[in-house]
């Protein structure tokens, strides 16, 4: 088997974030559950746009967060997602190509528009997410290029790519592309109400091995095992998973395996400004450590430091080297 | 004459502004001016932001910036300046509109894209600006309604409206109606560099009283008067404006008239985190407070509460309630 060319290989739904401050009393008006992510039509979409106030637009999604934070690392990032050929398609392949992620998808012609979230940021900081998938939904297991997916140490697929019926089947082929080269293959449960969507078949595939690797964070743990308590569902994960990486919050993370546990301390950080993209850097820097075979805690301190510089301001992508800030906290490229 | 309905129409280019970070080196390269506006053509704008890192969009334009925050000040506002049909386009209607700012412009249609200005951001916080003008251009007197004007408390100006020609006479216009209604122009210097391109243009508009207001910075004021000794630039303006207010930085502001002198100490703040439209937001400020017949202190107090809002978050429009800003600070609606 040769070398990995790729660290990682980051598959998701292509979105542009529309992101607008608004009041609580803004989302009851509307009915939204805050924090959660509503999926919505291109109708929707056009009625909400017009409700809500004046917007910022920057690249966003998943997966292409935390294909942004591997390149930013200096590793070798890949990105697959399906956009349509307009301006908000325009704007989501240059910022990923210019964050230096290779993006083979070819863009979608005739069909829907490019993915848009339109994110409602409260007061508390809290976001809530209306998303219209757009062409995401026309993701297909013809996008799964198998070479590029032979060639990466982790397919990391996100959640949310469980939503387009046909992007399942695409992460299907692109889990099974992945073992049959002899890769890793993760998965991200992206929100505790897409677990509650799709609970079974998360389980499924963790429980019959289509997926070595789960990134959670406690909410989506305790719902993916429908369970209030922690630590029951930690029991759970440590049951069913090859290897868990769950994330705290202020309380850092937890790596446990089968025989092993490893609870990691969160970098103190000044101020937080937006937990946005906190969980995709996360997951940015414990691939690149597992990339660089680096042992388990080690890789979860390389998320931690990754996710410490994403909430310390607006946007899920991050701003400053990420290579720089490892070097300087002491990790050896 | 009838009270005026609108407290401040704004008039400037419709511009979205894309923001990168950028390395000096990156600067260097392509041979920028740290700090200057640069007008760029579509050709140019398409590789320089071929070149440049991930971006985020918001919409921008120093006049429609100061509309924002007349209303978000509870005033009533109207912004005037060309968008084409397209997506920054309607990014740009729509923010405006839902800022509360009332936008009577009509699209221009089959000409050139909405401006865009592609904003390098160094490690430093300095901006450099790339300005593609594109549907500004075309913003000429027909744009201008007599009876909008006739209805503005003051009618501002910016001074990036001289770089597109036929801008200019609908500059000219809107002056000529504003004086005839018995109303206020103002006119912003907009930057030193734009003070060079049109100096003698500017003092001919202050000196046959085209213009009743001023606002300019430090550099703006000595460029104007080519002096590098601000206190003789400031002879200058008196002798010269009916009214000037000056914006000093972390030194608050100056208001001459040709008999009075006030200078305001800035408000203290926690944090500077981005300098754009700190200018904008001050005459947003001053405006309102004119309208409702402030004294000339007290106007150039809530211009600097407003810059103080602008300058401790990124980007150029409000993000909190100016009108609660200015109740806590003891400003009566």
């Amino acid at each position: 088997m040769t070398a990995p060319a790729i660290d990682a290989l980051c598959i998701g739904n292509a979105i542009v974030d529309i992101l607008a401050h608004a009041e609580d009393d803004f989302l009851a008006g509307e009915g939204l559950v805050k924090g959660s992510m509503r999926l919505i039509d291109e109708a929707e979409a056009g009625r909400l746009y017009a409700a809500m106030g004046p917007t910022v637009e920057v690249s966003g999604g998943c997966a292409g967060n935390t294909a942004a934070g591997v390149a930013s690392l200096g590793a070798q990032a890949a990105f697959i997602g399906k956009i349509a050929s307009d301006a908000l398609g325009r704007t989501f392949r240059h910022d990923i190509t210019a964050a230096g992620v290779a993006f083979p998808t070819a863009c979608l012609e005739g069909g829907p528009a490019t993915a848009r979230s339109m994110i409602l940021v409260t007061p508390d900081g809290e976001r809530t997410m209306n998303t219209f998938l757009g062409a995401c939904q026309e993701l297909t297991p013809a996008d799964i290029d198998g070479a590029v997916v032979a060639s990466a140490a982790t397919t990391y697929l996100e959640g949310y790519l469980w939503d387009p019926p046909k992007a399942k089947d695409a992460f299907r082929k692109a889990a099974t592309l992945a073992h049959a080269a002899g890769r890793r293959v993760a998965l991200t449960l992206s929100d505790s109400f897409c677990v509650d969507r799709f609970r079974d078949e998360f389980l499924g595939l963790i429980r019959d091995r289509s997926v070595d690797l789960v990134f959670a964070n406690e909410g989506e743990i305790r719902s993916l095992y429908q369970t209030a308590d922690f630590d029951t569902a930690v029991a759970a994960a440590r049951a069913d998973c090859r290897l868990c990486a769950i994330t705290m919050g202020e309380r850092g993370s937890l790596v446990v395996t089968h025989r092993e546990t490893h609870h990691v301390p969160a970098r103190p950080i000044d101020r937080i400004v937006d937990l946005t993209g906190a969980g995709d850097l996360y997951a940015a820097g414990f691939l690149t450590g597992l990339a660089r075979d680096f042992p388990l805690a080690k890789c979860a301190r390389l998320g931690g430091l990754c996710a410490a510089e994403v909430i310390g301001h607006l946007g899920a992508r991050p701003e400053a080297r990420l290579v720089d800030l490892a070097a300087e906290a002491g990790f050896a490229a």
